[in-house]
């Protein structure tokens, strides 16, 4: 049985490869190939907190696995991280054990990597502005993501409500991403972010939106990314009116998880007709694309746990090699 | 992250422990303290295997935790475990992952605890002859747990339909088992090995009785362990009619996976008045164990998630004192 902590994860498995890896899981979700059932949630009330069991099956990989996500917002006064998760990966041929991997890095890299891919066959190939809302634990890879799929950025603009927090970040994330010719340019309001941006990344929690569609300029591409529930809404209605396209990672979970597209379904703002389908189907060419560069694309994800068996499966490859 | 191995396990938990350890897990079940979701099975017809995701909860060990067993027949040929098994335990308090524990060692020895259990608070104290049907994997912590629990015993009569698996079990348990004074006798009918036994446990997943009802002796215990599907009988009904008091560990999971109480109880040969409850509720002392030392009593047990929970915690806890 391997450990895989996270500085293996980024010795052994790029941006560039959890993109790939990603390509592999929408496709294979996408195509049905994938068996993963109902998750089991444990309530720790005693202690306000979660535990989150997440098992998945890919038959082609010979790839079974689980991620344990556990949330415990008491941890942060604790200094341990609110959101432990571990990934285990198991032999489809023996059922044994092979790894368990660090599943809060895994989870971070295989998210950022969500929107690379959406970026990467949606954005604009000749996109020079980019613009990061949300500076979070997830938002480092979410900004590596962007210019691994558009490493011909001039410059990311980012926002967060909490300005320091926009120092420090773009202050630690400078160096990591040197190899990149972006620069970094922290800026005082979501408007001044997102006005000439060829490509947009949301990655809040919030329950209001963070983008002012008015201002969402022809061509853009969106990745929202943060919200997951029914009540989160970081992607404003006005941009889903305005985009031509709306892709998802999975159709079932964003209609169940995703407030950004259930309130406007449910308010007749937009219909599931607007929802152009999976970018698994994309990247099967059984749905088109971005037809011209004035089209507006939007991508919303929840998260899969396809995307996180395939990324084990390829971090456990990797690292035996 | 603690790994502990199966070394680790007989270095740190002895059969005395499982059995204390068991009797807490019985208490806390029947009274209610624990929280099991349904688990999860993923079938991976590839291969002909499957894969068991058990997660559970006990709030007053903060103890979280989740077995994963796999069953891959086809492992035999491949010279692999047909039944890998792994045990996660998380912190209560945190949701971080403490231990890694071997899952199949800890089955083994918690499944004989459970007639360990058993034997202890139901068979009689002068108990002389013991009878063990069954000589497979788990064969060999039932007979530890029935020393441990009787050590007075004078000799236990082993039988399996095939001899040599006998003689082989008796060559290996003998010297692990010095400690005790009884001494193991291999005979070549389970009628041998019954009919003046005081204490019977049976270790098999036959479809039909192994033991003959008829021979089964005034005051004798009997413990159901191998049987654990609706197809499995091995426990004969002439048994449970001449039986005083029944016990299980679950009424529940027995009346739902143990089908030498499904059975009779459909057939009427039994009925659900009969089942005199769950040992933890005799632990408990909500209800009544023997009563004298003729009555023939059964225990039938099919396992429980709360069993494993609670000796991880507590091999964990052994581990790092």
């Amino acid at each position: 049985m391997l450990i895989i902590p996270k500085e293996k994860i980024q010795e052994v498995f790029s941006m560039r490869d959890a993109i790939e890896s990603n390509k592999q899981a929408f496709r294979i979700y996408s195509n049905g190939e994938s068996s993963v059932p109902l998750r089991t949630n444990i309530d720790i009330s005693k202690y306000a907190g979660q535990s989150l069991f997440m098992p998945a099956y890919v038959e082609s990989l010979n790839a079974i696995g689980i991620k344990i996500v556990s949330v415990f917002p008491q941890n942060n006064s604790k200094n341990l991280p609110v959101c432990p998760a571990e990934m285990l990966l198991m032999d489809g041929e023996t059922g044994i054990i092979k790894a368990i991997i660090d599943g809060t890095y895994l989870t971070q890299i295989r998210t950022g990597a969500a929107s690379g891919v959406a970026t990467e066959v949606l954005s604009n190939k000749n996109s020079k502005i980019g613009a990061l809302i949300g500076t979070g634990g997830q938002a480092f890879h979410q900004l590596e993501a962007m210019l691994e799929a558009r490493p011909n950025l001039d410059e990311v603009r980012i926002f967060s409500r909490n300005q320091e927090k926009v120092s420090s970040f773009i202050n630690s994330a400078t160096p990591i991403l040197s190899r990149f010719k972006a620069k970094l340019l922290g800026v005082t309001t979501s408007d001044d972010a997102i006005k000439d941006a060829d490509i947009i990344t949301l990655i809040t929690t919030s329950k209001i939106p963070v983008i002012n569609g008015d201002l969402v300029k022809k061509g853009a591409h969106i990745n929202g990314v943060g919200s997951y529930t029914e009540e989160m809404h970081e992607i404003d209605e006005k941009t889903l009116i305005k985009a031509s396209k709306i892709y998802v990672d999975s159709l079932s979970a964003t209609l169940e998880e995703a407030g950004d597209l259930i309130t406007p379904l449910k308010k007749n703002i937009i219909s599931k007709n607007n929802i152009t389908g999976e970018i698994g189907s994309l990247l099967l060419s059984n749905i088109s694309g971005r037809k011209h560069d004035d089209e507006i694309t939007v991508f919303k994800t929840v998260g899969m746990a396809v995307m996180d068996i395939v990324a084990a499966h390829n971090i456990y490859n990797n690292s035996i090699k």
